[in-house]
Formats: structure tokens, sequence, C-alpha cells
């Protein structure tokens, strides 16, 4: 159970057909209520796929109550054949579960450009109603994987509240093949605003700094579900710490399972004059395909970095900086430090840190190296 | 010849032992007169390497007599120390030639944060002296390569003047490993402000158009010397031509040679708003990892075209885009076009054309495939 931990939450996960390899391809997740308070964030990227198209036109009304995700297609330019298989989708699920497909979010992923097979998604649709469960979390979780090699779940737990999550992809506005999708569950009566600006938050500082290889895909949804069936309203602060710590572990799992990655890689960046300073470095740091290089072949590159952090507009001095590599000081004022051999890249994690000496505020990214495996992964995708 | 076709050049290309390889490491490039008029671009990297804070303070004044150049080090993140070396060259070269070390333009390529062997640099700045002759562009050429494969050099002929270059690296603002250097030589009577306005208009649609893994160097100095001694004063829009050829032919070489790569992909964006957004939305697919492997597996995935479309805010409705492999329209309006094994990306060459429907204006993005080669390279490179 995680996503159906929470009080007032079902769930399934079935084989509808979709997916080639015959793995299963539709998950279903309700919220029984009594509230049906939802909120989402969604990918900036302007080319939206059809089920980000009608989950924003749902969620502007501050609820769902039901959400519909399925893999084996993106449903992503696919014109208006392609919404309305979206359309029927959530018609379909308000059908069965008598409310309304406008209370109906849709999130779809794999490969864009393809159609889905509307007769497999409907008769699938139903299969995942008949099979909803308080204990079908994990099956939805399995549902949605594409290239993920293990389903990602999550539960917190508060006093006498919970908060329960799934999440497939490997990235936010910048995932690794098709798409991050994260459903979260919670049974705290939370209001709209509190639900929002708390999602907002947890975002801003898990999958917003997760940066795996840069490509921002147009399917990403975050949702957020509260049915209020605890009874008990937590404060707004202790809702987004405990938001935030599941959103957390989530992205970390996205991390660890990201394509072809052989090191898990922590940037941290100190000292910059502003938060948006230090996250901008740190991103231009994950995005550095010499970098990553180097991260895989165990070369403590700092040249690479300082190349990178040369790239942004933030406050620094470029003769002052200081690079770390897993606590080795290999630049300091913006020349050799200790020197490169005292590094050790043989484990998986890595951590980088940057000072800026411009500030105090810091932030941290993550990302991965690029690898043979990636390389692979990436060339073989559709074909 | 090349950069010794034109007249009033004489250049060199020696082996001073900077690089482990054994292969020659310093070349000398010296312009004769009458005229000393240069003009120069250099990375936008806010992280400087110590031979371009020199060399812009030299371009200052909008002429040169000379420039060394190093490969076996990029003199970068050296501190005070590298900083002197740069000075030493430029003072080494300034007495062997009987100049004053402000016309000297100094370049460096290799790795960030390695000191220069001083001793080997200054003898061998003096071999490069006595060397040097009106034959010595290929030396030269040969002298600042890294992990090129091949030199690279051009000739462009018209009435009685001519333009030389030479290249090395893999992109302009965006160079796989260190660093392109660019020398380009003419014998044309040429003024200041027109070699500097016809080397930024030539630079702006040749080597800023390509992208071939968007990191962007340290070291990135295009430099052109203008000898005067044909006698001719071209018309600007004569000259601005042939350099913009010259700078063209290069940058195909640079292109042509990327570390790794298997595919040359050539972006056309068309039906722009303006040349901005075109060159805006090239760049942003040119720098997609995951289109980029799509080419290595020879895989026409259009939908990470779009979704790197998506990204920027170049003007075009997200429904109406068409995209093109090689000429087949496998995407129309948003939707499936031509089908997808139409397309052959069999052979090296590979043409993308995106059209925004959204007005009048077009750019050409160049750039490479992301291949498991230049992950093992660029894995492989300092260590």
């Amino acid at each position: 159970m995680t996503i159906t931990a929470p009080q007032g939450f079902r769930a399934s996960g079935i084989t509808a057909g979709l997916k080639a390899s015959g793995k299963s391809d539709i998950a279903l997740v309700v919220n029984d209520g009594p509230s049906a308070v939802a909120a989402a964030v969604f990918t900036t990227n302007r080319c939206k796929a059809n089920p980000v198209l009608w989950s924003e036109q749902v969620m502007a009304g501050h609820k769902a109550s039901a959400v519909v995700l399925n893999s084996g297609g993106a449903n992503c330019y696919t014109g208006p054949e392609g919404f309305q298989n979206t359309h029927a989708s959530a018609e379909k699920v308000a059908e069965l579960l008598a409310i309304g497909a406008i209370d109906v979010v849709v999130c779809s992923t794999g490969l864009i450009g393809e159609q889905l097979d509307r007769d497999k998604l409907l008769t699938g649709i139903a299969q995942a109603a008949n099979e909803l469960s308080d204990a079908g979390g994990p099956a939805a979780a399995e549902a949605i994987m594409t290239t993920d090699t293990r389903s990602k779940q999550v539960l917190r737990e508060s006093a006498g509240w919970c908060i329960g999550g799934m999440a497939k992809g490997a990235g936010m506005l910048a995932p690794a093949l098709a798409t991050m999708l994260v459903v979260i569950t919670t049974d705290a009566q939370v209001d709209a605003v509190t639900a929002d600006r708390a999602l907002r938050q947890a975002t801003r500082v898990t999958f917003d700094r997760l940066d795996s290889d840069g490509c921002m895909s147009t399917n990403d949804t975050v949702l957020l579900m509260c049915s209020g069936a605890s009874g008990v309203t937590p404060e707004e602060g202790e809702f987004t710490a405990l938001l935030t710590e599941a959103c957390h572990d989530l992205a970390q799992q996205l991390l660890g399972d990201a394509e072809g990655a052989e090191h898990d890689i922590t940037i941290d960046v100190v000292n910059a004059a502003s938060e948006d300073d230090a996250v901008e470095v740190g991103k231009a740091i994950a995005r550095s395909n010499l970098f990553k290089c180097a991260v895989f072949g165990k070369d403590p590159n700092w040249g690479r970095i300082l190349a990178s952090a040369g790239t942004t507009r933030a406050a620094f001095d470029p003769g002052a900086l200081d690079v770390a590599f897993n606590g080795v000081w290999v630049c300091r004022d913006g020349e050799p430090g200790e020197p490169r051999d005292k590094v050790d890249l043989s484990e998986r994690a890595v951590n980088i840190t940057v000072d800026l000496k411009a500030g105090t505020e810091s932030a941290t990214i993550w990302t991965n190296d690029l690898t043979h495996a990636y390389v692979h992964e990436n060339s073989a995708y559709s074909t």
C-alpha cells in the first residue's frame, strides 16, 4: 500500500494491451472523499500532450475524484483523435464511477506521435474500475512504468493522517524519456488553497531540482489528491513539510533509477547571492555533457564545472571559485587546489560543492552521469 | 599553404613537448604587413582562460602582428602564474620579432587547471620563430590540434586578394572538449572597423550556429589578421561574403570531425517570426540529448524535436508545426504525417526541417549525434 495507505482511496493496475511487452499499462486511482480537493503542477513545455491539455481544465476547479493513467503511449501530437481518446477515457471513468468527467484527471506516458488504441483503452479502464481496491496502490505503481526498472512508492505518516505517493520517470522539467508522472494521496483535511501552495512549495525544492538529462517532457504531471477521510486538519507548515519529505523521497527514487546512470550526483551550490543564482549555476553544471561524461569516467574534471558556471548570469567572481568533489577541494580561488588523485569516484553517490563566495544562499541540484547505457537506451527507444 | 597563402604572412608549427603524445604543440603566425589591422571574437564564457584575458587587451588596439597558439594545456584557472605564462609567451614572441608584446595575441587549448611548463613553452616559441616561413601554414594547423583527427584549413580567392584560415575544435560557443581556435588571414586592405564588422557578421551565421554538444569553452577565439599586402581594397560586402564563405567552410570541417559523431545534422528552422526565434528553436533541438541519441540510432523520433521546440519562447502554434527528416514530412500540423519508415538515416548527413508557420525568417543550426564514442572520449580525456 502507498497511494492507498491514506484513508479514502482505492486503486488498481491492469493490463490493457497498450504495451508491446504485455506488462500492465493502465492505473486508476479513486478518491472516495469526503473531500475531493486536489492540486497539480504540469509541464511548462508549450508542446503539451492531450492528457495535460485536458487535465489542466479539470484542475481549474481545484478538485479531482479520480485519475486514470496509461503507459504505452504519450498521446501527444496525435491531433483531435488523440484528444478524443483522452476525453473518452475521462468519460468512461466517470460513467463507471458515477462522477463527472470534469473531475477525472488523465495522464499518459510513452512514445510521442502514436495513436492509442481506443478499444483497448476503454476496455482496460472498465477492467481497472472492476479491480479497484484499498490495497491496489502497488499494482497502480507498476502499471505506470515505462523504462523504469522498479516501481517508486512512498509513505509518510503523521499523527492520525498520512501521505502516500507513486512516481515513474526520471526527472521533472527534465525527464529522460517520455515523462515524469507522480500521484500523491493524503487523508488529511486540506483546503484547495493550502493544497496548491503546499504542492508548489514541495515540488519547487524536490522534483524541480532534479535534472537528469536536460530534456523537458510534454506530459509531466504531479497530482495531489486530498480525501479528508482522517478528519485531521494539520497545520499548513506541518503538511507542507511532510509533503516535501514525500516528494523528496520519490525524487531520489527517480534519480536512482535514471536511464543508464552509474552515478547519482548531488550538486551543492553554496554562498550564492540568491537562491535563484544557486539554482542557475547548479542546473548549468547538471546540463554539461562534458561534466557528466567525466563523472562516468570517474574523472574529477573541475574545469568543466567552472566552464559551466561561467555560462550563467549568477553573481560571482570567476577568479574566486572553490570546487570540491566528495569533500576534496580540487579548486581553490580559481586555481588548482588539492591533488585530483585524492578524489575517489568509485561509489555511486558523488557530491559536488561549488562555493560562489557571493552571499549566504544555497541550493541543491541532483543529476546523473552520461553513460554508454544512456546512449544505447535512447538510441533504440522507438525502433 | 592556407593561412600563409595570403601575401604578408609567415607561420610555423613545432614540437615543444607540451603534449604527452609528442605531437607538435606550438603554432606561430606572423603578419609582416604593411597593415596590422586585426579583429577578434572571444568566448562569452565569464570564466575566461588567461590567454583570452590577455588577448582581449591586445585587441583593444584593433591590431595584431602575431599570434602564438599552444595545444597541450588551456592555461585556464591556473592563477597568476598562468597569466604570467601567457604574458611571457607574448613577450618572447615580441622580443624575437622585434615588435611590441601588446601586438601579440595568445591562444591556448587543452585541459583546464593544469600549469604549462614555462621553459618548454619559451624554448618552443624560439624554435617556432626560427622556423617561420611562407609555407608554414599546414604545420601551424597541425600544431593546434587536440582531439581533432585531421587539421582544418581553408582558402578562398578573389581578384588579386585571398583569405586563408585554420581551425581546431568542434564548436563555437558550444565546443566539444576544450576549445575552438580559428585564425584567418587575408592580404586584402581592410580598415579596423570593416574588419570587425565583417568578422562579427561572418561568425554570427557560421561558427555561432554550430552547436556540437552545448558546452561553451573558456578559450574560444576567432582571430582575423589583415596584411594589406595585396594592395587591393575590396568592397565591404564582397569582403564579408568571402570571409563568411571561409568561416562556413571551416565550421563544416569542425562539424565533420566532432568527437565521436556518426551523423552531421543540419537543422533548418523556416517560416519563423524572427531570425532570433529560428535560432532559438534550432539550438534547443541541437541541445536535446534525446534527439541526438535518436539520430545515432537512425530513429526519426520527431516527438523529441517538438518537445525541444516547446521549451522555447519562439512564436508558433504548437498544434501547427511541421517536421521533416531528409525531406519526409513525418509530422504535419502537429500530427503524424508520412510514415516514419520512409525515412532513411543511414547516411552521415541528416537534414531536419521545422516549419514554424509564424513568419518568413529562417536559420540553420548544425550539430552532431550523441554516440557511444562521444561518451567514451569525454569520460577518458584527462585521466
